[in-house]
This record gives C-alpha cells, structure tokens and sequence, in this order.
C-alpha cells in the first residue's frame, strides 16, 4: 500500500512539474512575441534593437523547456495549451501603449514572474529546479532598461505618475492571472503548497514568500525611480 | 591621379556596403519583430512556436549584421536609420489581419527579399558576398508555412483568392519601398546598376534579374497552391 500511495505521489509530482514547464514555456513563448512586438514601439534603434535582444533570450528559455518537456516524454503543445487562455488574457489586459510601459513591462512584468517561479524552484528536485533558475536568469540584460526609464523620467517628470500606475496594473493583472491558474491547475498549486505525499510550504511561509515577492517589485519599481 | 580616384572608387564602395549592410540590418529587426508578433495570431501553439523560431533566427541574422558593421568601423544605429522609414512603411503597410495572412509574409515577403539580396551580393567583394548570402539562408526553415497554407486552403479553398490577392499587394508593397529606397540612396544603388569606377549590372541584366526575381516567386506561390 505504501508502495502504491509512493508511486502515486510520484506521478502527481512529475504530472506538476510538467505543468510547471508548460506554464513556464507558454509564459516563455509570449513574452518573447510581445517584447519583440513592443521593440517595435521604441522611438530610437538602439533600444528597439537591446529590447529585441532581450525579446531573443526569451525564446532560448522557450527552447530549453520544450526540449525538456520533450525529454521527459511529454507533449510540448499538450503541456503548454491549457494555460493559454489565462497568459493570452495577460498579455491582451497589459498591451502597452507606448514604448516606456513595453520597457515597464518587461523589466517590472518579468521580473515579479521570474522571482515567483524561484520561489516555487526551492520546493523541486534539483534538475528542474536547476532548469528553472537558469531559465529565470536574464534581468541583468535588463540594465538598459532602468537607465532608460530613468532618463525618460529626468526628461519629463509627469511620466512618472503614469508609469507608476502602469506598474500597479501590471501586477494586478499578474495576480490575477496567477489565481486563476492556481484554482484551475490543482496538481500545480500542489507544487507551492503542497499535497498529501509531500510537503509545501506552510501559510506562514507562503505569507513570507508574497513578503518577499513584494519587496523586490518595490526594489525594481524603486530602481527605475518610481513609487510602487 | 588614377589611384586618387581609384581611393575614392573604394571609399564609396565601403560606403555602399554601409549602407547595404544598414537596410539588411534593419530589415532583419524588423522581421523579427514584426513576425514574432504574428506567431500570437496562430490558432495552434505548434504554428505559433514554429514561427517564433523563425523570427529567432532573424534575430541571430540581425546579430551577424550587426556586429559586421561594428567591424567595419561603421555605427550599426547610424547605418540603419536611414532605411527605417521605408522599411517602417512597408510593415504598416502589410499587417496581416489573420494568421495565414503572417506566414504568407514570412515565407513569400521574406522569399523574395532575400531573393534580391543574393542577387546583389554576386556583385560584391567576397566576404561580404558570403556574409549577404548566410543571412538570406533560411528559407528552408519555412517548410512548415508551406504544408500548414496547403492544407488551409484545402480546408477552405474560398481561401486561395484572399491569399492570392495578398501575395500580390506584399509584392507591390516590397516594390515600391524598394524603389522609394533606390532613390534615396544613390550610393547603394551603385551597387546593383554600378558607378564610375565599378561594373554593375546593364539594363539587359537588370531585367533578367527581374524575371529571376518573379520566376522565384511564381515558384513559392506554386508551392502555397497559390497563383501569383
């Protein structure tokens, strides 16, 4: 019985992780359409062309999950399309409508993702968590960004109240968006807070974690000089 | 005074190549971006990631360009924003209004762009031939446009007239920046119908460039069951 209830457990992890990668890949393969998209919007070549550069990296991380969705015997297409609606409906409720909230999104949109999906990684096995670290790993290309807004911002200071706005609505939307995911993917929620086999985080942890979460937006809305 | 004239033969070269290499470039961003933007309109994620992929590689391409440029002591930025206007217009001039309408641009906009920069790149200086050649090397990638346009059509031939139609206004649309460009550039110009001191092509070549030029492009229709 103990045996069975074992390998049970086993395939629900496994089942967990590749939703994870398959919410990570999809979230992977439209922010890569987007920010390439938004690069688009910038007024001069040099910041259009370090957005598509960072637009690039995107689809790299893209690459790497599919690949190992591919390895572990799953269907990259199967993993990814059931969290289509709720990252489509991100990304149509934060389209930007000009090249300051592109950066914004980018800068502020990924690196909220990027700090949550390393939170989850400290509860995986050391290969996913590994693959997912690296994947997350890209905010420092961001630099140009920070220099950028803040520039934009010296040059007219009423650009400030509209992108701190611009970051709140960001946020919001991911939250929402997350909430929506966590209720309908239960496998997936077992991942942060945990199942009957397997320990999550507790309430307490989960509060500290939100805690943490917010204070580095705080952080990076601070970097670009604004209030968040 | 033959080898003064012959300095300044080679510095307008080298000034040509500039500018070559500038639209190329230009060209590339553009395509990357504007063809990751379209992947989101594909109903299905494996369309959608297969045409990620092959605006990623238009990045890479750009990347090539790019540091080409640094190379030859020129400014990648300064090079290119002569050509954003024309190539800025050719884009907002040809936004697919569905996702067939995107592969279409990928594979018959791209097709007969890098058509015509192979055609040009027999006239140049070796180096920068292979380099013109490599970045215009995708085409193969493009096999899937192919098969997934086929098969739409088959599923609905009503749509074989509106693709038809739109084949034909990329076509026009490519003509006129092209022509637009030619004017505005004399120096790049140069390198397809020559200068003083340079053989370039005669008006005979010019025009069974040309039929090359529609030859390939009545070929890739023919491949979408499409006429051109």
């Amino acid at each position: 019985m103990i045996n069975e209830s074992s390998a049970t457990a086993e395939r629900m992890y496994e089942e967990a992780v590749v939703e994870l990668l398959g919410v990570l890949a999809y979230g992977e393969l439209t922010a890569f359409e987007r920010m390439a998209a938004d690069a688009a919007l910038a007024p001069g070549i040099q910041v259009q062309a370090s957005l598509a550069g960072l637009a690039a990296l995107q689809y790299d991380h893209f690459v790497v999950l599919r690949d190992r969705l591919t390895q572990m015997g799953a269907d990259p297409a199967t993993a990814m399309t059931p969290f289509r609606p709720a990252i489509d409906a991100f990304h149509a409720q934060t389209r930007p409508h000009d090249w300051l909230e592109g950066l914004m999104k980018a800068y502020v949109g990924d690196g909220i993702t990027a700090d949550f999906y390393r939170e989850i990684a400290q509860h995986l096995d050391p290969r996913t968590k590994d693959l997912v670290i690296a994947v997350c790993d890209d905010l420092e290309a961001a630099d140009f960004i920070v220099e950028t807004v803040r520039e934009a911002i010296a040059e007219d200071p009423r650009v400030a109240g509209r992108l701190a706005l611009w970051g709140r609505r960001l946020v919001g939307e991911m939250i929402a968006q997350a909430q929506l995911v966590a209720a309908e993917h239960d496998v997936l929620s077992m991942l942060v807070i945990g199942g009957v086999h397997r320990p999550g985080v507790d309430l307490a942890e989960l509060g500290q974690m939100m805690s943490r979460l917010e204070a580095n937006h705080a952080r990076r809305m601070a970097a670009l000089s604004l209030a968040s």
